[in-house]
Parts: C-alpha cells; structure tokens; sequence
C-alpha cells in the first residue's frame, strides 16, 4: 500500500517523525514499507484496503517507550491509532479511523504481570492474548478460567476495552477490568481506582476510584493508551454440566428469551447464554456452496429441508452451569422445568468433572479458538465478514422486533442471514453476521448499502449499535442524538482538554478532535 | 448559622444569585436564613458546625430549574454543593466542602419514574428515598428486592453514587446503578450509555456505552448533577436461608475471611457478606455506660466479660442465601461444610419462604432502617460518628494487618473499638466507627487527631479509603501519590475543561477546580 500522510503533515515532516520514533524504539519497530502499511491494513476490509490506509507502524515495549512515542507523536503532529494486537475482526482489525495515522502497535507489552490464583485475577499488558494467557495457565496449573469471545486470537485487554463478550459467567469483559494504567495523549501516566496509591494491593480487586471512577472512560476511548491492567477471572469450578437443546422454530425464540432471561437475572443462570441460528452448526461443515450452489440468499425452502437433513433446530440453546455439583444439579434442574413448559424433548446433558479432559474447542470452558472464523470462508473467495451489533432489551417483544427487521432488510438485500442473540442478563446482544467475498466488488456494495441500511432503520426502531467498523463509527455515533448529540459534545470537550492536537486515535467511535474535526464528515 | 459568602462573593452579587434562584424555583424554595442554613449544616460535625457552612440552599423541582440555576451559578460565580438527600451520615451530611457554597437540595426530585418488574430495575430520581421507593414496591406489590445500606433513610441514587454498599447480592450500589442523565457544569443536559439515543429502551439495561462509558465518572464527582439514573433491582427471590454463627475469638477473622472469601468470588456466596465485631450487637442494646461506665476504652477484660454475659462471639457472621430452595440448599451445605472445619458449633438456620412475614429490620432482606443509627448514641449526649473505611485484599493476611493497625491506633486514642468488615468479593471494606459527644471538644480533639492519624498510617501500609468524610477529603486525595499525584491532575484537567468556573461541588473528594484551587489547603 502506498504511503499516505496523516493530514496537514509534509512529507518531511513524517520523515523526521519517523525518526524520532525510531531514536525511541530502534529502527525495526517503526514499520513504513509498503508491505507493512498492508500488514496494518484491515484484511477483511469491506472495500479496498487503502480505505483506512495506515501510513506506518510504531510497536513499542514498555510505558516508558509510549510515553516517548505519544510525546513525540504530540510534537510532530502525527496521529496515532493504538491496537494491542490489532486482532479486532470485523470491526477493523489493526487500521485506523483516520488515514494517515502511525498505527501503535503494543503486541510487543505482551507480559504477564501477576496471576493471583487466590484472588482470582491476572494483571496484563496489552500484547497479552488469549492464548498467551491460555498457555500460561495450563503451564503453571493455576485453578482459573477465561472469558474467551468467540474469535480467540485478540488480546485480552483489547478485547475486554472494546466491550468484548465472553460465554462463560464473565462473559461480558468490561465489567471484569479492574484498575487501569493509561499514558494520556500528552504523555502522563495515570492509574486509575486504588492504583493511584503506589503499591496498593487492592488496585485490581476493589472497582471503584477515591472520586470518579475511570476505568470505564479508557473502554471504546481515545482517551490514553491503556498500558496494563487488571482482569478478574473465573475461578476453575470444580464441576460443570452443559445443557443443549436444539429449538425447532424461528419464532420460538420469543418463549426462549421469556424463559431464559429472568432465570439470568435471577443467577440461576450464571452463563452468558449464546443462541445462535441454524448457520452456527453449518458453517464448519462447509462453505455455503456446499449446500446451495446458486446465488442469492438461500432460500426459507432449502433452509427447511437443510434443518431436516442435518437434524438441526432453527436456534441452537446451550447452558452451562458451573460450580459445586450439588449446587450446579439443582439450577439445572430448575432451568429444565422450565424449558420443559415448552419443549418436550429433554437437553442432552454433558457432565464435567475436576479432572477431566476439556474440548479444544469450548468457549464455555474458557478455551480460546478460531474456529468460528471459518465463517469467513463461507461465501468463497478471499472472504471478509462485518458484524451488525444491536443491543436490544432482553423480553421476547425486543428480540422479535429485532430479529424481524433485520431479517427483512437483509433479506431484501438477498444475504444469507446468520444471527445471534446473547443473553448477558436484562438485555441481549444481536450480532448479525455479514459474510462477503472482498474480491467480488459488487458483493462489497451490496454489503456496504446494506450495512447503512440496517443501522439507520435499527436507529428509526430506537435501538444502537454496541460496537462498529471503522467505516460506520461516525454513523452510528450519529445515531446517538439525545439533546442534540449532547453525548458526543461531551466526549469532545474531554477530547479537546485531555489531548489538544487529537493526536491519540482521531475519530475513534465517532469521537473526533478539534485538530481533526474537519475529517469527521457530515454530521447530523 | 451566620452567613459565609461564597469566596471572593460580595454581598451584593451573593444577594443578587439568590433572587435569580428565586426566579426560577420560587422564594420559598430558597433558604438562607441562620436556621436554613444551621439545616444543611453537619449535624454529626467532628467540630463547630459552622467548619464547613453552607451560605443557602436551593431545592429545584425539574431538570430544567437544575440547569437554570447552574447556569446562573455560572454568572454569578456562586459555587453549588448538589446533595440528593442529604443524609451522608458520617461523611458530612449535607454540608459543603467548600465554606459559603449553595447546597443544591434535591430532595424535592422524587419521582419513581419506572418500576420493571421483570427486567428488574428501576428509574429514580435523586430525591427518592430507600423507604420511598420501598414503599412504591410494597405498595404496588412488585417483585422485586432493595439493597439497602446500614442507615436507609438516604437516597438511592445518592447512596449508589458515594460508592455506598448493600447486604444482599447487590451489594456494591454503584455497579448497579445503568444509565445515567446529568446536568453538567455549565448546563448542558447528558444521557450516558445507550440513553445518548432519545427513547432507547435498552438505557437503563446495557452497562456500556457507545465509546467511553461515564457512568461512574459522575460518582463520587463533581462533573455533573445526577437529574436521574437507572438502578438494577434484585428479583424476590422464591426463599431464604440464613445462618448465623457466632465467632469466639478476634484472631479467628483470620480463618473467617479465607473461608468465605474463596467462596463468595467463587459465587456460591452471592451476598456482600457484613461482618461486624461484637458492638454491632451491644449498640441496640443501650449506651457505653449501661456496659462500662469508666471514662476511656472499655478493657479488653471488660470486653471478655460482656462476651459471656450477653453470649457473644467476637465476631458475627450472618450469611444469607436467595433463590430456589434447592439451590440455596445446596449453597448452604457447601458453605456449612466450609465452616465446619473451623468452627464445630453449627449456625442457627432461619428458613424465609414466599410469602412469610419480613423482619422490619433486616437489611438483608432489603428492608430500609435506620436502627443502626443508635450507634450514635454509644457515646451519649449528642452523639456524632465517623467511618474510617479502608478497603484490603480480601484474604486473612491484609485484613489482619488491618486490624491490628487500626485497633492500635484507636486504642492508643483511647477509643473504644468498633469494627466491621464487609466482603465484597476479591476485597473487604473495613469499617470503624468512631463515635463521639459534639459537645466535648476534649472528645472530639481526640477523634480528630485519631482520623488523621488513622489515614496516615493506613497509607504508610499501602491502603487507600474509600470514601471519606469533608473534613478529610483532602488529606485522603494525598494519599493517592503515584506518579506525583497523576489521578488528581487528571481530575483537574477534565473538572476545569467541563467547569471552567469552577462552580460545581469545589473540593469534592479532593478535587478542585481552577477558581478555587487556593482554598485546597496544602497539599503535598
């Protein structure tokens, strides 16, 4: 990919910025060829590459090394765009909102600081991934389980800062981070929670701060660099028993979210209850030729008969309950008498005990995979995938609401329709999954025309996005239009005050500096 | 109370900021005569009442008179001290940190906007008390449980807001509260999370927002004027177990903690489990001098005595289950036998089923009380109390350590020794009460030089607290010294670029904006 300059800044003046970076992390961590702008590019980029084009990549290994690298940033005026390990499928992977910026890439802060098998929590860098974190554990046998979201490859802590979702009781990370360190945009360095005491042992125990609590403004944010922090983790349970129902009907998905939603909120269920559609058991059977070689959405008929042939429900349900087994035997118990209300045919039960080997392959167990990327492959080609992300309230009126109007503009744009619905307690994550072939250019389009459209009739029905690629960020921050986008005026005036030359992810989330509030587009 | 101007406030324009008050929420809702102000003053003052006077208070009925009088506290420079109810008991009520501030009351904002009954949470206004907002429930028969503090008659949002716990499963408030409106500091009106889209139904469900999440950076805060916020509610449970052990020795917290702990991170503790030493029991009971009536602490013999006398362990632990019979029961057999290894005598059990009578005292059942107040009148005379309240590790080797330095420091003031831990997870609060007689300044001399002493020492230890009283809060903000005081820069930084004139809650646990910054006192 050719270079393309941050804006506003000469082709010496990068040069020299480039330099400087290098006199801080040595010539090999500050990537500006061709081939690593590609590298830092989005792979599954809905349209060409150079849409978000990187203009270069800077991976430093320590606090002290960002702090450098943002001053220098600040001095020069060169954007940055930090990633931890640039891993966020479908949202953008490692490219940045703003062409032009020097990715930041922290893959290299890959330590693991602390894990308290006690207390039950780790302390890591960025870099971390879930593997990483993974191996570790399993190497030194300490009795902890991760929340591990359905592609595995990322980092843990970017994970969990982009409101990332797990499948196990901790599923939805964010609100396990626990006490951050962040550089700011000018180059200090802050401690969030009790971390402001030097040395305080409760900084990842304890989630509040002395005053406002910040942990939380560091998650979706351009407002520092997190550098380490805090991630409490399940402690091994000494059983665990999943359940698994196969749920004939498209529409029974009203009963299942009545069902399971208030056993959720009440903690007889613990998990964060994934309910996929039919396409989560086909897509790693095979790509979509292998059952319907025409193009065009398959067909409502070949779906039926497709569900016959594989013995698939339209929803596949499992639960899993974790724990004590006495304790774990009578939840189940409960949640099987309710479902039994519904649905005769009883789950399939899989017991697990201490000891026990564990599925490669099980999320809910906290296993990290890459599995489910085989979606990618799924309509052929150098595939891609988007994910539209609605949160909706966890009653059977939202999630029908939901689902039929997804499933009517997606429809009409004749894509197959893969969704998702997680339980995560009073309201549900829809991902909808969009598959396309980067290398057919009018899939793209239609992809693309697509995505516009659900984001603007999900806004009309009253509903918002939790996360978004980098070409939708500003579209869907428009749609967040209380008292005339009082939200993003105040995510501004922080902006402006914390970094005045928005030189830390310009255009993150829709959330746009003054120094670049030109580049922002039109605005509602 | 004679009046104190606001700092650099003449009487002309101070007399000029209450008739624009007045025009906006009627004469009588502004109150600045003496005994007006004696009202909002600090009825449990470590000292003369008039340490920290408030000049007037201001009672707004809707969010737009909030925002009027914000506004026009910015024109005329008058600093508003926002309280919900007031009743901060022990932190400073509703008295101003900053002398000659406007207490901005409330209380008058007491709509129950929203009851959901099945996704289990509420909408409030900040002048909704814990027994208003039980009684709605009670009244209109709606399944769902309160989690109510040790002195209920606060509000709920402004209990959940200073970071104040509960003793059921929700107990840390502040994670509970979703969604919140504020008005800022020059009068803009903000909704956080999903509520930045008008209507959205997931508002008060979905605990992230779409970029940075506010929500607790508006707690313990003085960004914002919280007009309304959305609270997570427990469902009734279907019944109710609880045991209730009496702990022989103060050495045994050490085999107490590292039982429970494990268990509640574990989840088959849901509780925030209290654990208060033996004068939680003896303070119902009667005053000091019903017990011992020799001047300074009562003598550890003393203490053996009563243990005996009134049958008592040094500690109380009362542990409370929630759910489906069967799962409480199966909880509570893990948790006996946990127990049992330790301690032979078995607990008490005290079955609760749909239906049965509630105690009208009991906290852990969501019952709002104010019984716990008669702390207050430990001492005699007009009693007044302070919580010292550091947070540790939650494992026997720092609540320990925690014990013994604050009971040596206390008992070197000569004080009697009133502790309490509450276990919130992977921490422990630790609370000490320090009751006193305002009207003996020898006593309250003591009591002071003890707070001053105890926070120091706490934070040579490496412990932080977690809230604080006015007089102290910036003795507290000290403590937080990593990277010379970073989190108090950054706090700055922020209040000054959303309150430029400084107006809204000066000094609020130590931050302080540009205007006022010379009143901060010293710092280090």
């Amino acid at each position: 990919m050719k270079l393309v300059l941050p804006p506003r800044v000469s082709p010496a003046r990068f040069s020299a910025a480039l330099k400087a970076f290098e006199g801080v992390v040595g010539k090999d961590w500050v990537m500006a060829t061709d081939a690593d702008r590609d590298a830092y590019s989005d792979v599954y980029a809905p349209g060409p590459k150079d849409e978000w084009p990187p203009s270069a990549a800077v991976a430093p290994q320590t606090v002290e090394e960002v702090q450098a690298i943002v001053r220098l940033a600040n001095e020069y005026r060169t954007p940055l765009w930090p990633v931890s390990r640039g891993k966020n499928l479908g949202y953008g992977t490692a490219a940045p909102r703003l062409p032009g910026s020097v990715v930041m890439d922290l893959g290299r802060m890959n330590r693991i600081l602390e894990v308290d098998p006690k207390l039950a929590y780790a302390v890591l860098e960025p870099g971390v991934g879930f593997f990483d974190l993974y191996e570790h554990i399993r190497r030194e046998n300490i009795p902890l389980w991760l929340s591990v979201p359905g592609n595995g490859w990322g980092s843990v802590i970017g994970n969990a800062l982009e409101h990332g979702i797990g499948y196990t009781p901790y599923g939805l990370n964010g609100r396990h981070l626990c006490g951050i360190e962040a550089v700011l945009p000018q180059g200090d360095l802050v401690r969030t929670g009790l971390g402001a005491m030097k040395d305080n042992p409760a900084w990842h125990l304890f989630p509040f701060g002395y005053g406002p609590t910040w942990d939380l403004a560091f998650s979706q944010s351009n407002l520092g660099v997190v550098t380490k922090a805090g991630m409490w983790l399940m402690p091994a349970p000494r059983s665990s028993l999943e359940l698994s129902w196969q749920i004939p009907r498209e529409e029974d998905i009203a009963w299942v979210i009545d069902t399971i939603a208030p056993l959720k909120i009440a903690g007889v269920i613990d998990q964060n209850v994934f309910i996929p559609s039919w396409m989560g058991a086909l897509v790693p059977l095979g790509n979509r030729q292998d059952f319907w070689d025409k193009p065009g959405a398959i067909p409502e008929s070949r779906v039926q008969e497709l569900l016959k042939q594989y013995n698939l429900g339209y929803w596949h349900v499992t639960l899993r309950f974790y724990g004590e087994e006495s304790v774990v035997r009578a939840k189940a118990e409960v949640v099987k008498g309710a479902m039994r209300q519904h649905l005769s045919t009883p789950p399939q039960e899989s017991w697990w005990h201490e000891g026990d080997p564990i599925d490669n392959y099980d999320l809910t167990m906290g296993v990290p995979t890459v599995m489910p990327l085989q979606m990618s492959d799924w309509v052929g080609g150098r595939g891609g995938h988007m994910g539209f992300s609605p949160v909706v309230p966890a009653t059977s009126e939202h999630v029908v609401g939901q689902l039929k109007r997804s499933r009517k503009i997606i429809a009409d744009h004749d894509v197959d329709f893969y969704a998702s619905f997680t339980l995560g307690g009073r309201f549900a994550n829809n991902v909808n999954m969009l598959m396309y072939d980067r290398d057919k250019p009018e899939q793209v389009a239609n992809i693309r025309k697509l995505f516009d459209a659900l984001i603007s009739e999900t806004a009309k029905a009253g509903y918002a996005e939790y996360r978004t690629h980098l070409g939708w960020m500003d579209p869907v921050m428009d749609t967040f239009g209380f008292n005339d986008h009082a939200l993003r005026r105040f995510n501004e005036k922080v902006k402006d005050a914390l970094d005045p030359h928005g030189i830390l992810a310009p255009g993150k989330q829709g959330v746009w500096p003054k120094a670049y509030r030109a580049e922002a587009g039109v605005r509602s």
